[in-house]
């Protein structure tokens, strides 16, 4: 019994560092359309969320089939609760991804372009976050989770940044309202991506030292 | 052993129906603020925005220790897991009322003025979405939950409304572009607790069903 029930948590582990690695390169490619300018990798986008989402369900079954045929307590508990946490968290980063690529499909379409090399720095940051959040996960790495939440502050700090410059171009250039507003939106995307990330790395904390840190740092946030 | 079980049941009932109370009176006072022009409430937001993250650690503990002391299987055991997903999602609601209300403090700052009528009425639908979802949760009705669904479609409906008048609006009167990305970005508050709502109903339907009916509308969002 205890045999299968290793066996099922290292699927469990498998999956949810799959479905990691998916919404990564789906992050990548959404990024890459935008800063290339062109819709050929968005295709991509939309068939890996397709897997993720299958993956999400698949996740949760075998969470609730540990927790049914296991019925673990402590320490065991406490993983696959905050796997199906973390499960949720990284199918709404594919969701983001996804949100990314419409604004893109949008955006592109639009004759006007400047570069905003804020986008792409974010991006970097908050993909090494979702990277690290699910090694901290794996590795039971409590001080890879909190590294995590100091970079978050960083990311929000770009995001403000980003509504900043985008209120100036609108001003000076208000014929390209739409284009501004999308590239805002995709920068809130992005940072909506690492406060999942975030979740996750509270999560792992959770799970690690049995110590719930959430809500210790309240309002935060500035115009999300 | 079965009547502590019922009791705790009862327990994890009442609060998240506190919660759910306490997340539509945040989402109240928030538009209120905003409508009103006036910055009063807000106040208020805030403090329950600190009950509401109580009770979120707080129904966390009740569904492990019942996961744990109780080691329910099947109905009960769904009905757990869920509890645990919409105090996520409840929590969340909150914080998407915090920041309406955050950008509500930056948008009543500026002199310039101009009602949007979408956004109360947008308001009001999710406000009846957040109350019957917790609904559908207490009383396991899944038809109140799938009336939810359909309710976030006409919520969609006016966020890509708004987007167009804001569009319309800047182009027109671009001095004034801060105020209306404040609405902008209000109304994508609004919308995000609409998303909350639906993923409660999901959450609900499967408690009830056993029926996994998450992603099978792929690809109904657009600009979020």
């Amino acid at each position: 019994m205890e045999r299968h029930f290793d066996v099922e948590l290292n699927k469990l582990r498998e999956n949810l560092s799959d479905m990691a690695a998916l919404v990564e390169g789906m992050i990548d490619n959404a990024i890459k359309a935008l800063v290339e300018r062109k819709e050929e990798t968005l295709g991509n986008v939309f068939n890996d969320e397709v897997e993720v989402n299958k993956k999400h369900i698949e996740v949760d079954e075998i969470c609730l089939k540990l927790l049914a045929l296991h019925q673990p307590t402590a320490v065991d508990l406490r993983l696959i609760t905050s796997a199906m946490k973390i499960n949720s968290e990284l199918e709404r980063i594919g969701d983001q991804a996804v949100n990314i690529s419409q604004n893109t499909t949008s955006l592109v379409k639009q004759p006007f372009f400047i570069q905003l090399p804020i986008i792409p720095q974010m991006t970097e940051i908050t993909k090494s976050m979702v990277k690290d959040s699910i090694k901290a996960f794996i590795t039971k790495d409590s001080d890879i989770a909190k590294n995590i939440l100091l970079r978050d502050e960083k990311v929000d700090d770009l995001k403000r940044e980003v509504f900043k410059k985008i209120i100036n171009y609108i001003i000076e250039n208000p014929a390209q309202t739409e284009y501004f507003i999308d590239l805002l939106l995709i920068s809130r995307n992005i940072e909506k991506i690492a406060d999942h990330t975030t979740n996750i790395a509270e999560d792992v904390i959770f799970m690690i030292l049995g110590q719930d840190i959430r809500h210790h740092h309240l309002f935060d946030e500035h115009k999300t």
